[in-house]
């Protein structure tokens, strides 16, 4: 029978815990700042980081092994999410939550 | 056997175009005008529009009943996303595209 | 400024815990079970769960007063599903999910 | 400004239409038959197609460069879809829709 491993379920945990602090962070702090917290560099790597997080955690839960291929991608969106976090007032925890995630997904990625 | 009317597949087409508009025209045009253009009202309605459209179709293609609360609600946003992208430039196409949709799903929904 | 309430944040993690049992039990336990657990309908209501669940998580994070849409018609499959489970082997946890999350969705949308 | 190339909207053509033909075939042709189209191999790869080509849709809506790694994925999950549904009656349409989106995800993702 199909199990999830501990690591897989830490890793589950942690993209679905990013999904919600960039696609939340996104739509409130970052448009209620405004400024450079809506350059669409910024706001489309959110989003991209949200979706792949979303999608991540789909694959894990599905149970296909294919999740190595979008965990190694996320692994990369989340690092540079967390960069471009680090640039902008108020994102802390949002760059703390992504490089958490991208460390979780890249060994599942392994 | 579980067949797709003609009605249901206009209507899958309609939200899928709807939720290309929504999330297109949100994370380019208006990121890129900025100003009222990126006010949270006005983005957190283009991304609400987005997702229920892609919710909406995917019940209609799962083949559940409850497709006509999720094609009830997404004609209400959709009418409201019309709306707000009235007030603005350039998204005549988008609010064209939304109110398509709105009629598609209210149509789904009775 | 928007702030998500202790309520809503409750409602959030059981939409996202309820669309991992769905996703997850249907993709492993259903499937090897066969059987009743692969009967179309509750496929079908285990997948429109999951969907619904994951939305209403989606549209608590934009901040979009239409969550309470969505978590009406999330409460009401929840309920639902939970009924599904009910009658078929090794699908208690799920139930229970559902239920919880029927609950808090419940009182978003009130 | 950030333009859509005639190649890359014919690629999200094709992953919406494989997503729509993957989710649907799944719910309704392979719930209906059941035996070896319910093989929880097979479903699960038909539902892990359908997320990576809503993902991939999703990543170049967005605008971000991040679409070449989602596509070059959904391009290999597509090929082994078409495979396993060239294994099984009544699924020609569905594989030749993942082997038109390969296609198209393979250009994008060059």
């Amino acid at each position: 029978m199909h199990t999830i491993s501990a690591d897989m379920r830490a890793c589950i945990d942690e993209c679905l815990r990013c999904y919600q602090s960039c696609l939340g962070t996104a739509m409130t702090h970052c448009l209620e700042q405004g400024g450079r917290h809506v350059e669409p560099a910024h706001v489309r790597l959110m989003m991209a980081c949200a979706e792949i997080c979303r999608t991540s955690a789909h694959f894990m839960l599905i149970g296909t092994d294919h999740h190595r291929h979008t965990c190694a991608e996320c692994s990369e969106i989340c690092d540079q999410c967390a960069k471009s976090c680090d640039a902008l007032d108020g994102m802390e925890d949002c760059a703390a939550t992504c490089r958490r995630c991208a460390e979780a997904c890249r060994k599942m990625a392994a």
